[in-house]
């Protein structure tokens, strides 16, 4: 890492469909303050998540690795206790590893139980944190019900509220994400019609300004001349639902801001038919009505924007405080949105908007001043991020942490030198706990998509669980409308056996070996000779003179006679 | 399991050739008490291990899991802290697992360090025995030269041959594995001329025995009236090299009894670059000797037929015991040995000799009454064996372990009842520490094999390093001895396009997800709503009326005005 940069800070926003900020395109969501962070920095324009769920995500995002080789498939399923995380290798690099937000990381019980790590030890915390140090942990999700809370941990952020004020059990429920009726009734957020109503809350107490404000407060703890360098992952909630925002933001767009819809009725007519059940399933009803998209749109708008303006009350803090000068700036999400495109809402599959994410990085250090301003339509993964981060701390990725961490790191590029670009990319999605599974009854282990993307194709493997291909055709469909899996033209059924070809080398990709790296390996041969393994001597003549020290000298006892 | 069955006694061989058994159709080497076992039992005819090298081979057993899955790819790489064990899954069906022998376990200690783990303690042992409790753990290589010892654990065979009165430094190396020349001098069973010389030792102390008789007093310290169901890892160290065997089994068995070598010059015509490069290492050279043929094929059989009488004295003490009517046994090997066989020695590639194991399995229960004497020429692998196991013990493993657990276990059969067989058989080979890729520099990720076999095709897919794959009709050519690899023929074309699709289906299967069950997936749709997360729902008439308890009435507090 040059001496200039010295901190990293990872900011996440949940749900961030790429093309909803105005540096990547939006012509009426402005949002200025990331846009300069862009012009600073380099703006990636074709970043993949690693699956379009939170969770999986972001496991890759935390342990730089597949879906596939860290295991941690769909929401709720523990990160095994034996994966390596971001926090554990940039610890041994010198730097700290914060967080402050949500994660979405289910700990492994059972496996810690079985090694017999106490979640409130330091060794414990971090695993059950996915490596990190607490700030706050807030996965922005407070509900309760017949079953009890989603969330049965203690909420900072309600904590946070009871303090200022809000008297409430629950005020994430009753004032963050609800608003008031006319008739002082409770509007809840979970209800779409409510998405124009304002958060009954005061702005400065929202859940995104909360965690920028923990955050500012944070970097003026760590400005201390002796402090450690630290990676503060600041990773906000919004623009998750429920989709409800507080005031001046719930309003200040309209329908004249929204995108048009991007939808065909030709995708409706004979779909692939897990993409059927996920139009039909509740979410893909809703957003294909025009009220819920009048009240949504808007209110996911006016999050981002929110989010924008925190982004600039958090830049200017960092300028304040010097440490715009020597920290590491990515700003990426975890998935996008659907918003009603392809007649869906939510996310989940591999369309652009749920499938792509923004990634913005600002590198202070001179080596970057080469690439300011610069904007990169290569091939991107989100574990490339991870990679990025590990080797801005001094980590060394080829032939020593490539064993583990499967990304690539963009740091080159940031730096104006050549990069080995990926020729295509990675998505999985588990769908095992979906309601389109509640459906199928596809077994849990075959219940999964493998997409394979260059820049020309787009292709959704299902045969796992028995379904054919989609395909899709970038160029001549940057839309995505129309789905080519089907198609027996030439040139389509060549990309898919192209494609196919690039999943099954993906595949077999050696993930597991974990405990050796490419150099040890390497210094390996040898060694067994040195430590007395001798194969294939006939006799002393065939033995590396060397190494016999031991293999000659009078007998002190026979114990059997010569030639018995 | 049934209520006959209470302990299993797990009997693995080091480098046992399947076909060096009389049971198996060797017509000089009698192995009268094994034999007995197989008519007691069912042998298994087609059994591969999941690869031919003891540590990865090992690694999946103690597993049951791929060496893909697991990780520990070659000898000497440890088997990371997160992996589940045999152990794990027997405790906590209430039997403990003992280890004796030798495992070729390397611990993971970067992997105990992040986590804390000492160790000493009973969880740090565990781990770093790969799940076992240890009684003695030896893995029978005790050589030292300049860059010190082999092994450096302290070694419980050397410790009870210096009791024994062996007045050596090392006796494993200076009587156990050394014979005595005419005049004094130690002959060391490193030199292959010395394999028809008798050890140095009394036979009664000789690693074979001493295995034995540490397990005898095992099974009489747990039979007791209150002693837990255990499984007993007896794991021998012979008939692995150093090739050298106490009389008087030195020098039982002459030319006349080895079987013919399995080789052709038409091997050694433009053969695989690979195949050339372990034909042409010290040991390949080697056993194409006469002169080392007729030294060590004797010794080895020699050794095979000394396991054979421990085999025999042990069952008796089983007998003696009355444990032979509640134990489960079975005998196996992590690998075979070529003995010159297709020029090479040792094991490494997948010519039967090297990748197929002899397999017993003698269940004392009623149910197996069916089965006694049956001999299945089903395709099994290394890890059905632990399955069985588990199962054994009273595990279930469809839906609740399988999510873990790669193997199938063979109770069904051996119970008479129906049993899906595996279609194709897989294993691997890591040769990136291997002397071949001294030469080829493989990138160390790239050296890998995969071996695919169906009853009628053996297939090696060798394209990570560059190589074209290798192709046996184990119908039209059950000796090996033609690699159709280059074949043009369409039947050759279409077995290894079957074969390939074979590998790309299992390379996809879901390997990591590791800490879900298939169950618990499976009950899982619809916990997040009775948790309060209401997706896709417009207004309160689309949430589920029980649901909503949490949705309405008067808010305290108005913190913004409706409508501002």
């Amino acid at each position: 890492m040059s001496r200039k940069t010295k901190n990293i800070l990872f900011i996440m926003f949940d749900q961030l469909r790429f093309d909803y900020l105005s540096c990547y395109g939006h012509p009426h969501l402005h949002t200025p303050n990331m846009d300069r962070l862009a012009e600073q920095g380099v703006r990636f324009t074709n970043v993949y998540c690693q699956s379009p769920a939170c969770g999986p995500s972001r496991m890759s995002f935390y342990t730089g690795r597949y879906v596939d080789s860290h295991g941690a498939s769909t929401n709720g399923f523990p990160l095994r206790v034996g994966e390596y995380t971001l926090g554990d290798h940039l610890r041994k690099l010198g730097m700290d590893a914060y967080l402050l937000g949500k994660t979405h990381m289910t700990p492994d019980q059972e496996g810690m139980a079985r090694l017999g790590l106490n979640p409130d030890s330091i060794i414990g915390a971090r695993v059950a944190e996915c490596g990190f140090d607490i700030i706050a942990r807030d996965d922005g999700l407070w509900p309760e019900e017949p079953d009890g809370c989603y969330d049965q941990s203690v909420s900072p952020y309600n904590s946070y509220l009871k303090h200022k004020g809000y008297d409430s059990d629950n005020p994430w429920l009753e004032h963050a994400n609800a608003g008031v009726e006319d008739d002082g009734e409770m509007a809840s957020g979970w209800f779409m019609k409510h998405a124009d109503k304002p958060a009954n809350i005061r702005e400065e107490d929202s859940e995104t300004a909360f965690l920028t404000t923990r955050c500012m407060a944070f970097i003026d703890q760590q400005n201390q001349p002796d402090s450690s360098p630290w990676l503060c992952h600041l990773s906000y909630i919004k623009p998750h639902w429920p989709y409800i925002v507080p005031a001046p933001y719930h309003n200040m767009y309209g329908q004249e801001h929204r995108l048009p819809v991007n939808r065909s009725e030709s995708e409706r007519a004979n779909p692939h038919p897990l993409y059927q059940l996920f139009m039909d399933n509740m979410v893909g009803k809703a957003f294909r009505r025009d009220e819920v998209l009048e009240k949504v749109v808007p209110a996911y708008m006016g999050l981002i924007k929110q989010c924008d303006d925190q982004m600039g009350r958090l830049f200017r803090h960092l300028e304040k405080t010097g440490r715009m000068e020597d920290t590491l700036i990515a700003i990426t999400a975890d998935h996008g949105d659907y918003m009603g495109d392809h007649w869906l809402g939510e996310k989940d599959l591999f369309h652009a908007p749920s499938v792509k994410i923004p990634l913005i990085i600002y590198d202070p250090s001179p080596e970057a001043d080469a690439t300011r301003g610069q904007v990169c339509d290569e091939l991107v993964e989100a574990i490339d991020i991870t990679a990025t981060f590990v080797e801005a701390a001094g980590g060394v990725l080829k032939d020593h942490l490539d064993h583990v961490l499967e990304g690539r790191s963009l740091l080159p590029y940031l730096h104006g030198q050549p990069m080995q670009w990926r020729e295509y990319a990675i998505s999985e999605l588990d769908y095992s706990v979906s309601y389109a599974n509640a459906y199928l009854k596809v077994p849990p282990r075959a219940a999964r998509l493998f997409m394979v993307a260059d820049k020309r194709w787009k292709y959704v493997n299902a045969a796992s669980g028995g379904f054919r291909p989609l395909l899709f055709d970038l160029q001549n469909d940057p839309d995505e409308l129309q789905d080519l899996g089907t198609s027996t033209e030439p040139e389509h059924v060549a990309a898919m056996a192209a494609m196919e070809q690039h999943l099954n080398e993906w595949s077999r990709r050696f993930s597991q070996r974990t405990t050796v790296s490419e150099q040890q390996i390497r210094d390996m041969p040898g060694k067994s000779q040195r430590r007395g393994i001798i194969l294939g001597a006939f006799d002393e003549g065939e033995a590396n003179p060397e190494l016999t020290i031991k293999f000659f000298g009078k007998v002190k006892q026979r114990f059997v006679e010569a030639g018995s």
